[in-house]
Parts: structure tokens; C-alpha cells; sequence
């Protein structure tokens, strides 16, 4: 089998041992005469790979015993509801900080929330500029609100490959409330001090797992003070109670969870996975900037995502057409998002160095026989 | 391999094809060098994937050109809060007939989502007796509400046993409002005339697929009378105007739904499967009711379900040998639900004539030992 060189935003690229553990033992779970899949979800055989993988998230995120690590379903899109459901009062006001697409969103449906009974939504900061995003706030551009619910960011925007905290140049903003961070396409990726955030979430589709997981990571004590009226299924009290399994979980994709996340052990964990990860950055980020102007990042350089690396050709022909010859060489994945437009490669924790190297060789040809 | 007797009530058995066919190209879908789950949800493999499984549900429940077919997250679980959230506006009224736990559940979510701007709710029939269920509803039974929003029933309710619509003795409610039929656990097991109901919705991990896939048919018509002003995630209009495509759809769990489905249009359809399934059936009533009093089945025999057979022996310590014995012949999740007790042995669509033999034998020996 050849392996294609996957560089999607997710849905993205498993580790290679991952899925063939997952294949090795598909039809047989540890002797078991069934797949994991057709395992009781309150049975023992599943139960012990269930807590593996809460275990496996709180000690690479570096969460102490004061955490409840939840496995859910809808990925980032229902949190962005659920959350305001949870932690936003009537009467209480939840700040925002719009670095990108995803900040957009999560505006939008908290506010949607209004008609759930949820408070107010105020956009702190916004980094918008001519309908794109290319940097995130510095801590004196916020407007906090004073007793403010809590403070949302995201810590990676997938489109527009802006990342928040990636030197002491771009921390996390800081707030006297809890600060919920979306970290649905950097999870993992690098060291990051959990102690700083009340909540951390993410769709388990790029960097831990398959989509239709969402793993929300939560201070005990927000969730303890979380809203009570509504239905059981959306309080995450309902969940952390019940240690995920309230209700029949994705039980498969939370197996695989555990493949990547042991995988990822295996690897070094997540101080190794940096490493790995800030290099193959560098490889496209120095053919971009040594281009002498033919590829262009439009992010601020202390703010360029070590996740999605996004940039420009001269024109949209030539961004076609550098889509369709790396095709060719089974590079996948590249063209930037519909809404944007431009090139965007992602390189989340299970894309090879060896292929960020031919992509960015790639690169370097594809110029000099253009440019 | 030797193959386990699955017995599980869910997640359960699948098809052994189904699983043969994931396991073989888990690594590389289709000669792209990448795993389906892999894939960008928004590329053209795993759309036709996508579409596919669409397709099939809409086949095989014979359901017509004005019906949306979702695939969602949750469960039912979410969809007891989301479906009230949906179509029971405030000031309206929805029916909810009670024949089982699940029923109840249905109902109790309904009732907090009054928090979220949800109607009222008010129990139409319940047939709880002694804290159990033995039957469904006659119709002139039901207490309709005059102008309800809906008219909630569960077709089969998985831990009490006790099933609609088998016969002409015990059909579904039918009402002025729409009906809407939680189908979770015997979805596709039957055949069953789809143009009486306006919603049929499902958990996967039964007799489909999964867990973590939810099945929401509707009846476009009422799919655009839903609420606008909530959370666009949460509105089942978003997920047909997206062919539930919006957000992330949990990629894997539906390519495993496709696979199911294509397991059982090669069986020859629900027509079959459903011969197969009251075969099985008549295997466990059987040894029940010629078991001369050992075996007890509490479920009045028009309403006794063909997927999940709940029984009791004498005993509680004999049903702790009986469900210790079977599992040392293979036999797995025979024990009853913990809230009920006894015996229940879910056979659902892919469990294998062969086993259930294999159970009646043991049911009739067992009896002979030890009644």
C-alpha cells in the first residue's frame, strides 16, 4: 500500500500504528469473539479502554485530579451552543474573542442561545481586517467585561491558520473569569499550560481521534455550578457525573482515541510531538518566505499556526494548479477553504516530517518552474 | 476466530460482512491510500459514502420523496430534548404514550426542555403497572390532546420487551397531529408502513450500525415548520438544508451504517430479515412458554417484543447461574437490565439464527438440570 501524503483539515491523517491496531483487532477484541464496537458500553472489556483514553487525555493535557475529562458527541459546533447553555446565565454576559471563522461561529450560536435562556454575548476583541483574520489581540486591545461569566478564545483558527500562545510574544489572554478555550485543531500539539483555562474542548477529528468525538475538559467546580434546568442530555454535570457514559457513548471512536493517544506516548508525548511539529512549520514557512515573494503568508509572522499553514500564489490559476500537480503526487488536502480561498496544508500530529519535506521540495519546484 | 453469541442490547452484534469489509480496507478505502475516516467529509469519497447510506435508509424504510433522511449525533438521548426543542412550540401541547423506560426518559427530557422555551408535555397513555410495562396501548385508550403538537410513541422499548405494531391486535396510535416514533431498537427489523408516522428516529448502535450515529427521518414539511430561533445546530433544518453535512458528521460510524445496510439489501431486505427475525423469536418464546412454568415471559403475547425477549426464572440465584453458565458457552449480555432484572436476550437484526438455537438448547437443558 502506498500512503497518500494527507494534508486535510480534518477529518485528517491517523497515526499509521493507530489504525493498524485498530485493524489487527477489529474482528476480535482481545480474544473476546467481538469487535469493540459490538461491546456493551457498561461491560468490562470496554469500560477498561473507555478510561484509558479519559486517562490518557488528562495526563497528556497535564489536567490535575481538580479536571473532569468528558467524552461527547457534535464536535465543537454543538459546544459552541452547549457551552452558553451550561455557563452563561440569564442576566450574566460571556466574552468573546474573535481571532477567525471558528470565533465567528461561536459567537453566532451563543447568541443563538439567547432564545434557550442564556445570557448576553460580547465580542471582547475581534481581529477582523478586510474580511480576514491575520493576528490575535494583545492582552490591552481586550474590553473585559467586569463580572463577566467567563472569556472564549480559540487557540487555533483551522482557516485562517492564526494560533494563539505560540511564544511569549502571543500568550492566552488572561480574565478574572474562566477562560474556555476551543482548542479543536491544536489539542496536543504543544506544551500548553492547562492551569490558565476553565474549560478546553475539541472535535476529536485532527489531532486525537475520528470525528464524532468531542472531548470537553472541565474544572470540577464550573461544572459543579453549571445551569440545572435544562434537559439532563446538555448539562455536562449529567456527563462528568457518570464518567461519559450517561448515555450509550461513540464507544469505536473513543477507542481509537486510546490507539492515538498511546500512539502519541509511544512517540515521546506531546514535549516530542512539538518538537516534530514546530519543524515541519519551519520547512513550509521558510519555502514560503524564501520564495522572493512567489508564496505569501498573509499571517502575522508571532502568529502563524504550527497547524494549518496557509498561504497565496500570484493568482488563483496558479493556486489550481499547484493543487492539481501536488494531487499528482498524492499530496492531498491542499486547497484552502472555500471561503477563503488560497492554499492551506495541515499538519497536525500524524502527518509525517517526510512529508512536509516533499511537500515543501514540492514547493521549491513548483516556483522556480512558475515564478 | 471463534465468533461470540452476542447477545447485547446495544451496542450489539453486527453483521460479520459488514465488519469483514471495514477490517479490509480500513488502511486504504478504495486505492486512495488513506483510511475513511481519513477522507475530508467534504471530498468526493466519502460523500458518495455518504450519500449511499442516505439512500439505503430511505430504501428500506420505503420512505418517499418528502422526507428528509439525517444522520445526526447524540442518540436518542439528545434527540428526546432536541425533537421537542424542535417542533413543540410554546403554547402547544405534545402526546407522549408510556410503554417502558424509554418512553419515560422521552417524556422527562421533554418536560426540561420548558427551560428552553419547549410547549407542555402530557402522558397520553401509560401503561406502567407495578413499576413494570406488559403491553402497549388500545387506542381508545389514549387521552389525545385537542391541537397537539405531535403524538410521541416508542416502537419498542428495549428493556421491558414489550413492542408495537406486530400485528393487527396491537397497532400504532394514529392521530390527528404527527407521529413520531422512537424506532432505536427495532428500526429496519420489519417491515412497517413509514407514511404513518411524520418523525422515525434511531440510535445506530442496535440494528444499524454504531454508536454514535443517529438516524432522524422526517417529513419535509414538518422539517420546515420547526423553531428558527435556536441554535442552528440544534435545528433538525440546518442538518436537511446541509444534507447533514454541516458540521463534522461522524464519517466512520455512517461508512459502518453503509456497510450494514449493504449486509442487509444482499440478505434481501427487511421482508427477509424480517422472516428471520420472528423465526428467531418463536426459538425463545418457545422454550419459554413449554418450559412449563420455569420460564416466565411478563409480557402480555400480543406485545411481546421480537428483538429484546426479557424473561425470569424461578429465582434470582438461578438467573445468576443461568446467565454465568451461558457465558461459559459464549453466550454474552444475557443478563437483564439492572433496573429490571431477570433475563433479556436482544436479537437484533444481526444476530445469527445459530446462536438463538444454540440458546433455545441451552434454555431447555438448563431447565431440565435445574428445574
Amino acid at each position: 500500500m502506498s500512503r497518500a501524503l494527507n494534508f486535510n483539515a480534518g477529518p485528517a491523517s491517523l497515526p499509521l500504528a493507530a489504525l493498524e491496531r485498530a485493524r489487527d483487532e477489529l474482528l476480535d477484541f482481545e480474544g473476546s469473539g467481538m469487535s469493540v464496537m459490538e461491546h456493551s458500553h457498561r461491560g468490562k472489556v470496554y469500560e477498561k479502554v473507555h478510561h484509558e483514553a479519559v486517562a490518557l487525555v488528562a495526563k497528556h493535557l497535564g489536567l490535575t485530579k481538580d479536571w473532569d475529562v468528558l467524552f461527547v458527541q457534535g464536535g465543537a459546533s454543538q459546544a459552541f451552543a452547549q457551552l452558553p447553555m451550561n455557563f452563561l446565565p440569564q442576566g450574566k454576559t460571556a466574552d468573546y474573542v474573535v481571532t477567525g471563522a471558528w470565533g465567528e461561529k461561536a459567537v453566532s450560536e451563543a447568541r443563538a442561545a439567547k432564545s434557550l435562556g442564556v445570557g448576553e454575548v460580547h465580542v471582547a476583541a475581534s481581529t477582523e481586517k478586510e474580511k480576514s483574520y491575520v493576528r490575535v489581540p494583545r492582552q490591552d486591545e481586550l474590553a473585559i467585561t467586569s463580572g463577566a461569566a467567563y472569556l472564549h478564545v480559540t487557540s487555533n483558527e483551522t482557516i485562517h491558520g492564526v494560533e494563539y500562545g505560540l511564544d511569549a510574544s502571543t500568550p492566552f489572554p488572561t480574565a478574572a473569569a474562566p477562560v474556555i478555550v476551543d482548542m479543536s485543531s491544536d489539542i496536543l500539539a504543544r506544551r500548553v499550560d492547562a492551569s490558565q483555562f476553565g474549560v478546553i474542548y475539541a472535535g476529536a477529528q485532527k489531532n486525537i481521534g475520528p470525528s464524532g468525538v468531542t472531548i470537553v475538559c472541565a474544572k470540577k467546580e464550573l461544572v459543579a455550578q453549571g445551569r440545572k434546568d435544562i434537559p439532563a442530555i446538555f448539562q455536562y454535570r449529567t456527563h462528568a457525573d457518570n464518567q461519559s457514559l450517561y448515555n450509550t457513548p461513540p464507544t469505536f471512536g473513543i477507542y481509537l482515541v486510546r490507539n492515538v493517544l498511546a500512539w502519541l506516548e509511544g512517540e515521546g508525548g506531546v514535549p516530542a510531538i512539538e518538537e516534530r511539529n514546530k519543524k515541519k512549520a519551519r520547512l513550509l514557512y521558510d519555502a514560503i518566505d524564501g520564495s522572493g515573494g512567489f508564496y505569501r503568508s498573509p499571517v502575522d509572522p508571532a502568529c502563524r499556526s504550527i497547524m494549518n499553514v496557509v498561504w497565496r500564489l500570484p493568482t488563483a490559476e496558479l493556486e489550481e494548479a499547484f493543487v492539481k500537480e501536488a494531487e499528482g503526487q498524492k499530496m492531498i488536502g491542499l486547497k484552502g477553504h472555500r471561503s477563503v480561498g488560497g492554499i492551506r496544508a495541515s499538519i497536525y500530529n500524524a502527518v509525517e516530517v517526510a512529508w512536509v519535506e516533499a511537500l515543501a521540495s514540492f514547493m521549491k519546484d513548483f516556483a522556480k518552474r512558475k515564478g
